[in-house]
């Protein structure tokens, strides 16, 4: 993209890399008890294109639509609209996975980063039917610290953009799970924990979530919901993130940088 | 909060402030035609506890359901609820002003940062009856250099926690219109948003809007609703970000910090 780099009385022209933001209709398609076939669009996401299937995945289960791979029966892309070709997703759900699309709306709320939507309760503030993590694994502080940079590494456009944001899953012992990226922090999220679960991977309760931004209550709430043991952040918890955690058993890092990082929760998870 | 400090294999004890984030349920009483008073929640947002009259007013200026200062009779907090005394916000509208609360919640579509939410359409990707901002004004460039560092002078949580997000309007003389801060970079606009529609002084078509973060599409939708000329951002904007400005006929920069930035769109109201 073109643009005019100023500085002071300076201005010259200069190209510029910017993060690609589209809409994504995410559409789901199941059988009613009385045998009929619906589908209903469910939400629109702006993200970054790519792992559209898994970003979907990640957000059912999240929302807690879809708990297991076999829940999900297929992810294809919608046809009809050549401009809006690949920015309609349908999920159709398994043989008995049940459906009702106004509860999962209503359930949807407004989040700190964003300030739209209509989870019209305060009690929902809860994670979906989590009791907590279980306790375990031990990660050694050197490999938590090491962590934040083989994150980004792995993030391709990152440096080229400076607008995108990463999420990655690690083993307890720093094997790669998946690294995702996306304009938006919850939809990288989304998107490495739908591969996970396409994966058959989850609960990931031998896992580290590292997150390349912030760690909001929402981003803890994801994490919580695959069994996430250890939520990484680079940047600051809010105090509700911190509090969440704590309560589902969760160890939450934050500020993890220059080989340094707080721990706000759950401390006996790290050696 | 107490949190616990790793560098290495070094590990102390230490107080951390972090920022605060508390749901906010956002609640709307109308009366009907047939001259019921109906009052429905709407939405919950989690956001950082202050100025929560301007978050709700900007809230529901964004999401079209006011458009003027007349149209809100009245803002309270609603009792009852001891621990959450706080944290419900009712809004009353004013005399003819008509409300569909399932119409609005339809409207609610998935952000690029929050990931989830209902506004079931791709073609909801527009703002609210707007058809652009007005031409004009003209800043000088050093004048628009020098507005991050004023937000930031402005801002007094965020060295403390490393958490927080601000926005501010400034005149396009620079002057002080108003800075808030929340741990969501939406809310914060929002609540500079509500505080200039309190005081009647929307559509602001001499002001420029600073936000610490990104420029996402959807800080673009609420400043062109709001009808500011320009918009800064410290951090990169998105694609949908650019193309919406530039749409609506917007100064849009990017990353202004340390003395320079870059112009996206609308050149001509940079002198």
């Amino acid at each position: 993209m073109q643009v005019t780099r100023r500085r002071g009385s300076e201005a010259k022209g200069a190209r510029d890399a910017v993060a690609v933001e589209e809409p994504l209709e995410i559409r789901v398609a199941w059988t009613s008890a009385s045998g009929s076939r619906i589908v209903e669009p469910l939400a629109v996401t702006m993200r970054t294109p790519g792992d559209d299937f898994e970003l979907v995945a990640g957000f059912l289960y999240g929302e807690g639509v879809v708990s297991r791979a076999e829940d999900l029966a297929e992810l294809t892309y919608c046809r009809g609209d050549e401009a809006q070709k690949y920015n309609i997703v349908e999920a159709r759900l398994g043989p008995g996975v049940t459906f009702e699309v106004e509860t999962v709306r209503r359930n949807f709320y407004t989040t700190s980063s964003c300030g739209v939507c209509g989870k019209a309760s305060l009690e929902a503030v809860e994670a979906h039917g989590c009791s907590g993590v279980p306790d375990g694994p031990v990660v050694a502080a050197d490999v938590l610290a090491s962590l934040p940079d083989r994150l980004l590494e792995e993030q391709r456009v990152f440096e080229r953009t400076g607008g995108l944001h990463a999420a990655g899953l690690f083993g307890a012992d720093a094997s790669r799970g998946g690294v995702k990226e996306d304009v938006g922090r919850h939809n990288a999220v989304d998107k490495v924990i739908g591969q996970a679960l396409l994966g058959r991977l989850l609960p990931a309760s031998d896992a580290i979530l590292v997150v390349s931004g912030r760690a909001s209550f929402e981003l803890v709430q994801k994490s919580v919901r695959a069994g996430v043991p250890i939520l990484v952040a680079v940047g600051a918890p809010s105090s509700l993130a911190v509090d969440m955690s704590r309560r589902f058993n969760q160890t939450l890092v934050g500020f993890a940088r220059d080989g340094g990082f707080n721990i706000y929760c759950g401390e006996e998870r790290v050696g």
